[in-house]
């Protein structure tokens, strides 16, 4: 099976590392400075330039440097990125459908 | 945001666990025998266990036993289970569209 579809596992292998959901949740509201990123997300800024970093690598992300005074740099989804949507929106449906706040709980636990 | 969409990420957390997404897309085919699931995916038998055990924990899979001898055990998707097939088909149209034989190849390296 590894061998009959290595394009699911390689996507699954980027989707599945933890808080790009949420990373690519939050950019497809619209392109975001880091700072924007930092405050909506309940990651470290470490961590979170961290992936930043990988999902630019995979060319998911576009980074744009705006050479003003401070520095603007802002974050949006390349059009790789963009076609993540439906991944996106079918496991929100998939989570409003199936998953309790009791569920939530437990796994807090 | 982890506040906004905690059904979201807990939806993440199982989805995102590693060799879950390949284990779905196998049971989507249809009920399983451990052996088979065993012999299709290129994971260890006590892996493979493991995460059956966390997706009937999280009621995503239904364990049979059948009293025959040798017992028979099977694995087939629940229906919140199977309600997961529209994000595994998702993931694999996107993979289908948007990873190339040189990502795989780089993601080995």
């Amino acid at each position: 099976m590894s061998d009959l579809c290595p394009r699911f596992e390689n996507a699954m292998e980027i989707i599945s590392k933890r808080w790009v959901g949420l990373i690519l949740f939050e950019l497809l509201e619209g392109t975001k400075r880091f700072s924007e990123m930092e405050a909506d997300l309940p990651i470290s800024g470490r961590l979170l330039s961290d992936r930043l970093k990988l999902l630019e690598q995979k060319e998911i992300i576009e980074r744009n440097i705006y050479s003003e005074f401070p520095v603007r740099i802002e974050y949006s989804l390349s059009e790789k990125g963009k076609a993540l949507e439906p991944v996106i929106q079918e496991i929100q449906h998939w989570a409003d459908d199936w998953v309790s706040m009791e569920d939530i709980d437990e796994s807090k636990v």
